[in-house]
């Protein structure tokens, strides 16, 4: 049974700007010890449903039973019943909300998954993609295991329950042991609440405290919905394990120094998550300002492509002294579905999503700014967007470098070859979206408004392969075998 | 049958910054002579969503048979079935959207209205209210008509039904000279297409053209996302009759100087829009900019109240010199319903639509500069939000006058004592909502963001009664009748 | 705006006995000064769905303002929702099921209507169907009334409404002085109950008591699901007026024999329901040893055509001492829609409701029984299927008349070309239906098994023009109208 | 994670006829090389839809890939969607219907279970129940199995996988022989059609053939629906394998005599269905003749209590000589949901599915016929129902011996303590239930309504557990520990 990925039901023609991004997979919580643990965990999964908004779920314990509820949609659509609350009873839950493709086979995959193992329940959320993930569950499915899923995370509850360990915690290191690639897991069992991240510390996870029970959670953002308090970000390669004697940490993997995604800032967190010490919003403008340096641009107006680039945008303009101006205006009225235009009206060129405010625009020359460019196809069309506006010049400037290569650690990005980067100079691109000039950050840059001189070329601060082809991991998974790249990525899901 | 109003499902608590704002009551839109005319209702209608998310409906006509569809809910969620566009066919339709109210009983209200008169059929949507609506309902009653609805729609309806006039046109300006307030008709019979607008122009219409045919609608952005051309406003007390022929234009009341309502630029028509000859966004940019000058502040940063009072913050962070920033972060995937709280929780202080951005707050001076105050409720909860997440001191700029006395022209408006600026005075008001300051713009300031020396006390270019009292219509049906005026409340609906 | 007729979905091969039957339009019912008034509304009206299952509403008044919830779909689906009942507060109700048609246009219709008169609201729900109600129609919109639903039951509010009398009971009788054809009517007043049945009594209206509480309903299976007592059947041509006083009871017709509908015996109400006087079980069990008597069959097994032709199958086979057969079984499980079989699938004589039982028919000479023909189309394909299963020979008998003309009364019969038997002998009928014999029950035959000596030819004690064209009342609509016939039906909904 | 099951929404004063009745927990079907297979199967699993009607799923092969769908509610209600049916690609298919439980959780139980195995995919459909599946269960875990559903069938599911015979009918029959209990397996795999029926053959299986293509269906009407041709029964313990070139028949388990289930004739298959060669009709006929052998009545009526007890009062009224007549009438349309009465309404009585018809039963002595007696509460009301419509005098007979002991192979008896006839006398069951006598089949007469001269007590013709306490299988989950028998049965689901 093989995954189909959702369709995008916006035509070309009917462009929506949040189209042509990237995609996280996941955000997970986890709280133990709070008498509302269920509703809590709402509502932190709610304030990471940026993270992913095709699925949600969430596991609870009572202290006999687990209880699970999962489901496609939002999790305001699906936590806000309080007959569903009311069976998410106890007071440890963990949730998970995710980017995933539709239709019942594929209700299977929405996490928390669960399994009743020899010691009891084990219920594990995930953040991330293993590279050895299709590797490890052809082994296993040879030695007589059964995969309900498609998914990387039920090869961890495999590992788990085939461990010769007796204790539970050893029984997880153990797993962890043999995966590679990225992961934040939140795990529940009858007796703890677990985390771990993965040893290199690509995915983000932190921990929080709301009344003296601890929280993990993916973003800070989570806990500031429920005014729970920050402690301090899980760090790469530990594993905490906490119940009502406290919160127990452990290093299987030594000490190595962290290379978390770089996505994170340019793209994935909310801005007002602080993520490793720093205030996304913050390093945002300042990828703007520094981008104003890099690439200056002589212009009346500096128009942000909203949501993701108006950060940017405000220290692009303040650098440069050029007047911030909305010159595009979403329309939030959006609908579950969307309109269906004749292929007639269509010709149009209708927009349901976003529209250019002409009275900002109009006769000017204008700087957009945006986070990134991925295809180009959304690009191309704000381009034309804003002249037919009436914009004199468009001047195009992304506050982050080229994306020439493909993510394989939880970000859903297209294959290379529709990766626009990947096989165009800059020049290139310029011609194909239109615009007057085209400048992108330094990869430098983005660590300068990191805080940094620039990239250390030894141990670079971050994961940044998808700009510098420097992956941090094994890529098992794929290397040497192209041709199965695609059965791969339908996989992967 | 007495509508109920729908209960906003967010506790005071889970504060909701849309919660405490006015709402308007409609948004109309009409195309004759286009084959695809429902479809491009449906696309107009979108593009006017934010003038009501309630109820939205669109009424075609074939040549031979006019079919309706009118439901609660967005215009996306309900014309983007290919099968519901299929059975409105035709190439005239006339669509509106409503903020109106919830239940079985109330489906009856959902506009456009449709009746089978002597000489064919007849529908109509409005925006607007009339000011005699209950004494021309109470009169019809008597005399005999039965009125399905409790909308001031139908009262038009009856009264063209009833006319002694024998041509279409005649009995519509028949009825037309009996109503009092505010109103902005289109409608369609089985040859024309109709638009009206009140002696006053109190509420917008607006006249464009695609590929040769007519279209009426309540604002430009309607025009933008079809790529229809803007031709000109329809005048105040201006009838147009449009048919393959052409437009005919009727002037029933003479020429008489107009006084559209101010509200469309400070809160209602979407920036991207123009009305009167003006650039919404452009207008609100120009509130924020004389409100600086007229109540500057001393601070750090200026924080727009997300979504309504960013361009007037731009305008007032420009020309104070002031760094503009993005200090409160909308959540976007509210979903359909809210997770709801249980008690405990609750005193979290959960906020389900919008967080705090500390790292653009914490420790500084900061200006909030939002549209409006209605009832002050929210704006309590957003000081309280910014002092929480370290202001040092919160300035409240408001970028219209304090709004005293109710509307009664389509604008759902408290009554006189939930108005908080109607018993109290502006540091009383200061006080309640917790700021370090507190200053609204002036009434001549407001005149002056549009292009005028400042109000004309003889002759004022807008209604401005919310802020001056002053109301440009007889109100016939609360004169002297305020115990009546809640039974007349209910029923406005 | 035109109704269109709901699609059965079922195709002819997937055949469904039920398909080729009369549907009768409507059930009402009606309680006054009961605490739990829409409760007991709501389940009367489950006792009379099967009078109509495409549409149900129930009105109540509280002391103060009248409620409504009006909806497709069975009563069981919408009136078992705890917060529906709780909107249809107070202690008087009426409600109505009717078999109705699909879409938003047709919720306009869906019964009781209610109009806000000068002197209070009044709500109504009919069963039956106006010969003049076109004409009335016409006169009206040509008198400046507006018609929002397509029913005949708005003519009655509309002529209620432009009454000159004082006294509501006044106007209402008023009303339907102007009214021919069948009509029993339930109404609600602010103050009172009221009931009225047509001058013939074509319609059934009845009259019962629970704790002391009256109740109308169009049957006495409404009364016995909630144990109420029996009282009486509403007289022909009675009005009658409840209150908290009692009841009153007018005659403006003066007194005339009734002529109710033979066809409440043959098929319409329900097996356990007592009609003037009658059991409609002891009835129809009559009418099939009726039938034996005329025409008797030498064969094996009696089998009866589910369910309706069960009590005659039984009267049948004892009159004639033919063991008595389940020969066809009915598959209760059909759910809401059904499932497509491709062309391909469909060849192979698909049954989703019905199947041969193989074991009782194969290798006999079988009778079915049946309580009807309409079209024939069903009844050549249960032959058929009985043939399929091995049955020898089958012999078809009818327990009542052929039916050679249409009602105009409420039941929805196919146009005349469409009725078998009004262009075909028995001879011919039974060449295209396939059977071995076939026989109907002789007119008098039916009189005979209602006690009486036979049909009196000059006052005929039932209307039973079906069978005998003899229409009782005039036609006003059609008469020597006949291009109109169509345009008739269709808006006779 | 435990199963809960459905709550009944009908209160005991609403009675069901349906609600004290035994409930089977599955239907099968499976059909390969046909090209509309998905459709194929949704008729069979539609004809086999009173076999379970709260869970449906269908898994079909295209030739690549396994689809699978599974769905809570009704066939027809979840395979009429042409949507549906099209991603159900492929010529062969199994589905299963089931007497399941609600909820997300639940939806993991729904069958057709799927595993991906080394050597390619297995999709499994299972009626009955093993009684060592927790047993095995346990081991399984124990052994780092990881156990997604609740259900039996996954447990066959993981004994495949981990088989280390190489062929999968190897595999398949290695883990038939670990099973105890009651089994009729449809299983499909990339190249097969399998079906296996344990060794004593207690749940049913059949071959049918359409066009050529073999079919395996629960009942022989899931054959008739689609005009399929009846082949033979599956034998006891026997093994099908099928593909293109034909069908293989395995005795693993070598020629044992069958003990096939009474149920089958008594309660679960439906009339028109063939079970061992016997029509279920004929046998329920059989067995109402007998009882008025054994246990005759002098009473004025015979009446059935609807539906199970019809075949028997037809067969018991004609040994008699004593007139059969409709004393209960049957509400078809009582939708998805019920009305729900408060206390008041309730105590009126009300009865939502059944009604008596007292035109039949008043002034009369009456014999009740039903199939069985399990609680026995609906037969008190069922009595005091006749009574209350004026029954002279209420003789209950049953076509069936008293239930006194539970069911493990599949049928959801109550526990032993919920068994009226587990701990009263037949004079104590007369007198709780209210009747004026009671009597039931003998255990020898239900072996002669079957043909034989009575129950051979060497080796029984049938497994009669539920009346004689002969479990025909060991019972290893329960043996020997009482104190588990509640989590067995809860998660027996």
């Amino acid at each position: 049974m093989v995954n189909h990925r959702s369709v995008n039901p916006l035509s070309d023609d009917c462009f929506d700007l949040d189209e042509d991004t990237l995609h996280e997979e996941c955000g997970v919580f986890g709280i133990t010890g709070h008498p509302e643990a269920a509703t809590i965990t709402a509502l932190g999964l709610h304030a990471l449903q940026h993270r992913g908004q095709e699925a949600t779920g969430i596991v609870s314990f009572d202290g006999v039973r687990f209880h699970s509820e999962r489901h496609l949609g939002l999790v305001g659509d699906n936590f806000s019943d309080p007959q569903v609350m009311a069976r998410l009873a106890g007071s440890s839950a963990i949730g998970h909300v995710r980017y995933a493709t539709t239709g019942e086979t594929m209700l299977r995959n929405v996490q928390p998954l669960f399994a009743e193992l020899s010691g009891g329940g084990f219920a594990v959320a995930h953040n991330g993609n293993l590279t050895n993930g299709l590797t490890l569950r052809r082994e296993l499915v040879n030695q007589g295991a059964i995969c309900q899923s498609t998914s990387d995370t039920e090869v961890i509850l495999h590992l788990v329950a085939r461990s010769r360990q007796i204790r539970f915690v050893d029984r997880f290191i153990d797993a962890l042991k043999q995966l590679e690639g990225a992961y934040s897991f939140v795990g529940l069992t009858n007796k703890k609440l677990v985390g771990a991240r993965d040893p290199l510390g690509i995915r983000p996870l932190v921990l929080g405290q709301l009344d003296g029970h601890y929280i993990l959670a993916s973003e800070t953002c989570a806990l500031d919905i429920i005014g729970a308090q920050f402690i301090r970000d899980i760090e790469n390669g530990e594993v905490v394990v906490i119940d009502e004697n406290g919160i127990e940490s452990i290093k299987p993997f030594g000490q190595r120094p962290a290379r978390p995604c770089i996505f994170e800032y340019i793209y994935f967190s909310r801005p007002d998550s602080i993520v490793h010490g720093r205030s996304v919003y913050d390093v945002r403008k300042k990828m703007g300002a520094q981008l104003a340096i890099e690439a200056p641009a002589e212009a009346d107006v500096v128009v942000p492509v909203p949501d993701s680039g108006v950060p940017a945008a405000i220290g692009y303009a303040r650098t440069c002294d050029i007047p911030y101006e909305l010159g595009i205006i979403r329309n939030h009225y959006v609908g579950r579905t969307f309109i269906q235009p004749t292929q007639s009206v269509r010709e149009l060129g209708v927009r349901m999503k976003h529209s250019a405010n002409r009275g900002a625009v109009e006769g000017k020359s204008i700087v957009l700014v945006d986070d990134s460019i991925v295809r180009g196809t959304t690009s191309k069309k704000i381009v034309q967007m804003m002249r037919d506006a009436g914009a004199r010049e468009v001047h195009f400037r992304i506050a982050s470098p080229p994306i020439a290569h493909p993510d394989y650690y939880g970000i859903d990005t297209p294959e290379s070859d529709k990766l626009l980067a990947a096989s165009h100079t800059v020049e290139e691109m310029r011609q194909i979206i239109g615009a007057d000039s085209l400048a992108f950050l330094s990869v430098d840059g983005i660590y300068r408004a990191c805080g940094y001189q620039g990239r250390n070329p030894v141990t670079p601060q971050f994961s940044d392969h998808c700009f510098t082809g420097d992956y941090p991991t094994p890529l098992t998974d794929i290397e040497g075998e192209t041709p199965r790249r695609a059965a791969l990525l339908a996989e992967a899901g």
